[in-house]
């Protein structure tokens, strides 16, 4: 028998990325989709799946990661949508609900970050392991995880990002989270360090104060995380991660700040092999998708 | 046939409180026993344990809940032992071995804080969720959790009191943690409450600034739960929340921080019931021990 083949959707701002395929890594057809209105975008993203089902064959479930806020509660009447978004037109939008009914298929949702978490247990940089963070510092900063094998959810989902943070002596940037100001995200996504330095910030060189600050919310980030999670490994990703000589200077700072008190060998020996960037790259999107739809319902 | 008997072990700094009973509410015996030198520490509770199964029977298993740190790696030589402790005398003890051995039962073990949870969860004030963080704030502070039923361990086990808080700006006072200084238990544990308004600041009006403070330490700490976790619950015990009038104050500043952020009707309209003392009163720590011992092996 061959191998069952999935479809992934990776739902975001600015681009919905759908495929097909058995796994991240034999994907047999993908497209990317403007994000527009919820109608046509969820329509262009049928259209895509209908059109793979007459060249291949039917997928056997589809796996949407999402941005968020979502709706995760199994027996919600709204399960499986965006909630209260500042997305624009895309506040109480059913993403479940349209494309199961269109495509006759199960349907599985989670956070983006989940889904990345999820995609790098199975085939990223966290396969040994089943307690984990995903951290994606890009545009926005949101994290993922997993205890104990199991997807982090509750009350809602995690909200990784809007941790509160000590601000750098250093730093005057009064922070840019329209909700809280100065949390994490406020304070250290890709905007809040070009608010923070221009657009020519990112060329300034690693020693450069500018990277000892985003190091150092990162860092403080990290450090509550490891108290409140004890995850065995961090990954992560996003645009601003791209600058490979960020982890050394994150790796350094969690150090100093745990002082000793986690006496672990991952962190006092081994932290290289702790905080690392995602085995998948910046194809987390659409593996979470993979990943969520290969998994068996929870 | 009659319900089976367990053993509870609250080991403490100062005390280790042992139990025999079919529940928390059902104990059969009880002892207290001052903590000295590890070996006599255990060789009082083995001997209680001995002299109790002579009186009713022999109990199916113990559960040990304990301070930290704790080795907790099933498949570690060292699991069960506390590691390094400030504790004189006490660094790499094993508990789990000298009482299985004794005894010969099932020996379990986990934190004092995740035993509470287990015991709030199964008894408590938690009966209803299956995520959820246990909250102490005394003597020191110290959190534990359940993701999806789950007793939250990975890399150690949680330190939720040692992450970092934001200080508050009429708040002059350096901090009392060794490790950290002013983080969460270095602002807001019952010492450094004392430190700052001395021994009787405890008697001080709930309209003054002290609990202004400590509720906003105690709030900033439950919102980055809320972020990183998203509980269903939160059940805060220990000497400094003996102080109800504390709980209205956490509860209001935990709803500003989150600034709507948290899209749950159990933040916006009814936190009274988010967050909560615990249904166990002080018994947690016995009551954990009788929950680990109950649980079947994970």
């Amino acid at each position: 028998m061959s191998k069952p083949l999935f479809g992934a959707i990776e739902a975001g701002g600015t681009k919905f990325n759908c495929a097909v395929g058995t796994s991240p890594t034999d994907l047999v057809a993908t497209i990317r989709i403007p994000t527009t209105s919820p109608e046509a975008t969820l329509k262009a993203c049928i259209d895509f799946f209908k059109d793979a089902a007459g060249k291949f064959e039917k997928v056997s479930s589809i796996g949407i990661s999402s941005f968020g806020p979502l709706d995760l509660h199994p027996n919600s009447p709204t399960y499986g949508s965006i909630t209260k978004t500042p997305k624009a037109g895309w506040s109480n939008t059913s993403l479940v609900g349209p494309v199961s009914k269109a495509l006759d298929c199960e349907v599985y949702i989670d956070t983006d970050v989940n889904g990345a978490a999820l995609a790098e247990h199975q085939w990223g940089a966290a396969q040994d392991v089943k307690n984990l963070v995903y951290l994606t510092v890009g545009t926005g900063i949101g994290g993922g995880g997993m205890v104990n094998g199991d997807l982090i959810h509750g009350l809602v989902h995690t909200e990784m990002g809007h941790i509160r943070v000590v601000r750098c002596a250093e730093d005057k940037y009064p922070g840019g989270c329209p909700f809280h100001g100065d949390c994490f995200e406020g304070m250290a996504s890709g905007p809040a360090f070009k608010a923070r330095w221009g657009e020519a910030g990112t060329k300034l060189p690693m020693d450069h104060v500018a990277w000892k600050i985003e190091a150092d919310y990162i860092a403080q980030a990290i450090s509550n995380y490891i108290y409140v999670l004890s995850p065995e490994r961090f990954v992560i990703g996003g645009g601003v991660m791209h600058h490979e000589g960020l982890f050394p200077l994150i790796r350094k700072r969690v150090v100093e700040i745990l002082n000793g008190y986690v006496d672990s060998p991952s962190i006092l020996k081994n932290i290289d092999k702790y905080i690392v960037p995602p085995g998948l790259g910046d194809n987390a999107g659409v593996a979470g998708g993979i990943a969520l739809a290969a998994r068996r319902k929870r």
